[in-house]
């Protein structure tokens, strides 16, 4: 009998990342260009990582508090608080390692056994698996590609939302770029009031927009102990992917229990990298401005090729550094992102792992230099005629 | 309506950390020795930091893989094969951010809804409440305090294990030092096989040992596909509880369902964390050396110092860096330990956080200097004369 044998657990039942298991089996192969995370191709700014070091230095290797350091939750809430024009108090804020521990933060706290969560797709596979494995039972209401970009019924995700525990949104969208309009986060907050409705607000790529200089966030139009959480992450903004820091703003009333909870899932985060972060936020904007200009830049050299292409839709988008696109014709969208590495050497995500109807949709990240974009594109190109 | 108000979530269930609460209302007062938390008192060797700032230097600051990089997934088998006398595959270490997010894993992976789980008490509060936020329901069978240390009930052990999910086991045991005996672990091993209940050992405090150069593990006596977890931590060993690091060890079946829900927990752990790692393994052993000389020493002056107390009673103990002890009379807990804190500038760890029943037990760490322990004794000693 295999020990792992008549494992019943909720986590058995969560489908794995399709991107990172084709990751994983063409991880480091000679000659092969990887646009298949989503991940700047820069190293950290060496200001940031200095802050780290010198902590290093200066011995701050301890236990720290559970809701991170006085002086990062100041930084946050006064960078968070210049951004939305609302006052958001330090007390607010909760530092975790990476945004996905404070969606799982936020979702052991918020979920019981079979409350119903209502989100959009296509969406990141990670926010659909952490929920579930917090025991939700999840609905999803589908964007609409457009040539224009993508859109969305409010109406029918207004709908679901009234007998929801938790409505989630990923506004800029991974993979989409779709934001979502601030029309529609003043219909869906007014929802939400009503019914009692939590909003978690997954706002990691809120810097990297090109129609505005930020994307429209639900604190801007919030009162304080509105059920609203939002996440944030410093892994796309400031290229610090691997660092795994990220923080949650809550409602002063579910601060404590994030506390508690924090205690135990991983006590608290490096002193060393909460430096970093606040040399981020402080000396970050103008990376972040440069960085954004070659996404953009890059974003529409990936549409002046594919856009030759008449097997190829892609729909607009003016956020996050990814194009989604549809390949007419591929009935197997593993098989074929499978082959594009083999033959093309060319690694891009399976669209099917943000939407399981999406067979020939795939997604690739723009955040590496125009040449290697440039020589990606052509093998696509030279591959799909 | 407060925000929060109806969270019926299984975390809102599970009670927070009295040590964590103790300590935060008097954290940073001025002239309080603290004494309540399981920490070395020494920042991380150099030689540690400065791997992880080379690290940071070289920009290796991405994502990387979810079970960890090569170099330390070998390291670390290296080390344990060395320590256990037994092969163990690198195949079988997933790298984890802190022993809590692996015991999260592990737990995620093992526990469905009500599935028992059986262990000892006292234990550290965040063994029952990580797997009671799994799902768990916790049974426990409480260690005997006798003048010539703790003792287990074996026997009464295996009952319960008989229709378990999993027995947890964390020896060397915080609080009270107890390690359990080889003989008790091979009938622990062989009653496991037989109901097909899973053993998770909690082993950060392996190393932390006075009377053997190590710890006995249960990977010692284990096959491969035994359903075997142990559990590991860079924290106590090398002075690294501020960088949040373990390891655990896996039977080859488990390893790609934890690789799976790594994934949707942290991701991964970052790159320059893990090169320190890999240098405290390869280095580390004059530091463990010197600082459980200390630690020895120190339990000893505790030792000394307390038995001349007619109220204490302070079972002895040949690992860890705690001294578990009572002070018969008191009535509450959590009072007592605050007007110490008010009254004689001195803070330990409640031991009712480690076992409800114990209202007069409390939990001191010596990792301090010896002058440091000596005031704080002095200071105990007063205060209770």
């Amino acid at each position: 009998m295999s020990a792992s044998e008549g494992l019943v657990s909720r986590s058995s039942h969560v489908p794995g990342n399709l991107t990172r298991q084709l990751a994983n089996s063409a991880m480091g192969r000679e000659g092969v260009i990887a646009l298949w995370f989503g991940e700047p191709d820069v190293p950290t700014p060496s200001a940031i990582c200095k802050a780290a070091q010198e902590s290093l230095d200066a011995g701050e290797t301890f236990y720290t508090q559970g809701l991170g350091t006085d002086f990062l939750r100041q930084r946050i809430a006064g960078y968070q608080s210049q951004l939305t024009g609302k006052a958001i108090s330090s007390s607010r804020i909760a530092v975790t390692l990476s945004a996905s521990n404070a969606l799982n933060l936020a979702f052991q706290s918020l979920l019981s056994e079979g409350d119903k969560l209502v989100t959009t797709l296509p969406i990141f596979p990670n926010l659909l698996a952490i929920p579930s494995l917090h025991g939700a039972s999840i609905e999803t209401v589908g964007l609409r590609p457009t040539p224009e970009g993508w859109t969305l019924d409010i109406e029918e995700l207004i709908r679901r939302v009234a007998d929801a525990k938790v409505v989630l949104i990923n506004s800029p969208n991974n993979p989409t770029g779709w934001q979502m309009p601030e029309e529609h986060w003043r219909a869906l907050l007014h929802a939400c009031r009503q019914s009692g409705c939590w909003i978690v607000s997954d706002e990691v790529y809120a810097r990297l927009t090109f129609d505005r200089p930020r994307a429209f966030s639900v604190l801007e139009i919030a009162e304080e102990e509105d059920r609203v959480v939002t996440v944030n992450s410093f892994s796309k903004t400031w290229a610090m992917t691997g660092w795994r820091l990220g923080w949650l703003t809550l409602p002063p009333s579910l601060v404590a229990s994030i506390e508690r909870i924090m205690e135990f899932s991983v006590s608290c985060v490096p002193t060393f990298s909460q430096r970093a972060a606040a040399v981020a936020i402080q000396q970050g904007e103008r990376f972040i401005e440069e960085q954004n200009l070659r996404y953009c830049k890059n974003l529409e050299v990936v549409r002046q090729c594919l856009s030759k292409i008449e097997r190829v839709e892609l729909p607009t988008a003016s956020a996050t550094f990814y194009s989604y696109f549809r390949v007419r014709g591929v009935d197997d969208n593993m098989a074929f992102a499978t082959r594009l590495i083999d033959e093309a050497m060319v690694g891009i995500a399976p669209g099917k792992s943000f939407d399981a109807s999406k067979e020939d949709w795939f997604r690739l990240c723009v955040a590496v230099s125009k040449p290697r974009l440039e020589t990606a594109l052509a093998r696509i190109e030279t591959f799909l005629s």
